[in-house]
């Protein structure tokens, strides 16, 4: 996907809403959990219920590692699935190795499984990012600003050179190693104030933003800081989506949940003239 | 396995070596392909000829991965291979996400499958890192400088407010989260004269060090700046090893390889009285 079609596609949906997929489990109504593939069947329910409101879907591949080939399989056939939809895929993996290393990472998220993104660690630099460049129309994430606690360890600490922080540099550097056509950065939501400091950096790419929701962050001051002419913004939630009831209806509160987030999505696209 | 009982098996096989299973399927001899799963039986005769000479395997995810549900069978086979014999696992994933996340991963790594050990990226902080640490005598080994040149982007940005490398901040910070008895370091044997320095911060633990062989590292470099008194190091060799043929005796010469490695290690540990 392009970041032209991407931008129509916010536009036809009137929402930048990315639907995270942590499929835990143990989290699940108990009255699937006696399927063959529960997991599965899961994401599949949320999907049918929710596509209408979000443009993306982000399955966090912790939740389907943790149960070795069963859930390898679930996650093949979550990706599968959503092929049938007009979204955005992202596997939210923060893979990152040696250049031949991270080859084989690309080939499985990008090719295999056929993902339209896949998240990255940048730490290890720029051959450990480069591989996953190498396939058009598809999308590295790079994380910059993470929306946990310990987001504050390293990604603050200053260069002595440059008086940058470190997601600043990761910004800076990175930025010439792709383009806003095939690079987008994770900048969590709960970090908004930030996204004014971002944005004199990378005004032209698209900003993957987790946080919203469960995390504490909001969608004002995310999207007052963050929007740019073709949006520019994909917001996550997750938990408070596709958790949004353990029992029966529970596709039908997280169909509830995320028309509320794309009601106020479609407002602030209005308001800033976007549709 | 505790740090001591690592000691004890390194002065038992007089070796400090670990063997890198980055199996790629198309490096893999032919007369193997035929079979149910390549990959496992080429592990397993590389496995049946070396482990005598090693004593640590670490298998790179990213290579199973890349295969799907098949690549993960072949993954938990191994994992389950390596169980028969007396050597420490390593379950090279650089994985690294928010502490619910992080969770997971660890799960799948320390828990499922049962490896001693996994490495881990620093970049999002102690959240990210901590719940591979809540697992007795299993190890995080988490990186700090890298073999990679990228390296070089992120990896020596010295900080305002300490001059310190962000390598050295990582090391220093993280130190705290853990101790020599549950945490290593990944440090790249292409930056040897590096480690007087990092052994000034951490003069106990264990340093993973990749890069000997294939990357260009020197074995006596290495030994002569990281030595500490329980040894303190695992150096790691993959492709220089398990690719040393790609004919029916890849085997033979895969140990020969080991041996060599072997015979030097053991030559630097009665130098340095430490067997």
């Amino acid at each position: 996907m392009t970041r032209q079609q991407l931008f129509q596609l916010i536009q036809k949906k009137r929402s930048f809403l990315c639907i995270g997929l942590d499929t835990d489990i143990n989290k699940i109504p108990p009255h699937l959990q006696k399927l063959d593939d529960p997991v599965f069947e899961f994401n599949k329910q949320i999907i049918d219920h929710t596509h209408e409101y979000a443009i993306a879907y982000k399955p966090n591949i912790a939740f389907y590692e943790c149960r070795g080939t069963v859930g390898w399989r679930s996650l093949e056939k979550t990706i599968e699935y959503l092929k049938k939809f007009d979204v955005f895929t992202i596997a939210d993996a923060k893979r990152g190795d040696i250049g031949n290393t991270s080859k084989m990472y690309a080939k499985a998220f990008l090719e295999n499984m056929d993902f339209d993104s896949v998240t990255v660690a940048p730490y290890m630099g720029i051959d450990s990012v480069n591989p996953f460049l190498e396939y058009d129309n598809k999308w590295v994430i790079l994380l910059a600003l993470t929306s946990n606690k310990g987001a504050i360890d390293f990604q603050f600490t200053k260069s002595e050179s440059s008086s940058k922080r470190l997601f600043e540099e990761v910004l800076l550097k990175s930025s010439s190693w792709g383009h806003p056509n095939n690079m987008m950065y994770v900048v969590g939501a709960t970090q908004a104030e930030m996204l004014l400091d971002i944005r004199k950096i990378v005004p032209d790419h698209f900003l993957l933003v987790p946080g919203v929701g469960a995390q504490g962050g909001s969608l004002e001051a995310v999207t007052t800081y963050g929007l740019n002419k073709l949006c520019g913004l994909i917001v996550n939630s997750s938990r408070g989506i596709i958790f949004a009831s353990n029992k029966e209806d529970f596709g039908i509160q997280a169909r509830n949940k995320a028309n509320e987030l794309q009601q106020q999505m479609e407002s602030i696209l209005l308001l800033n003239r976007l549709i």
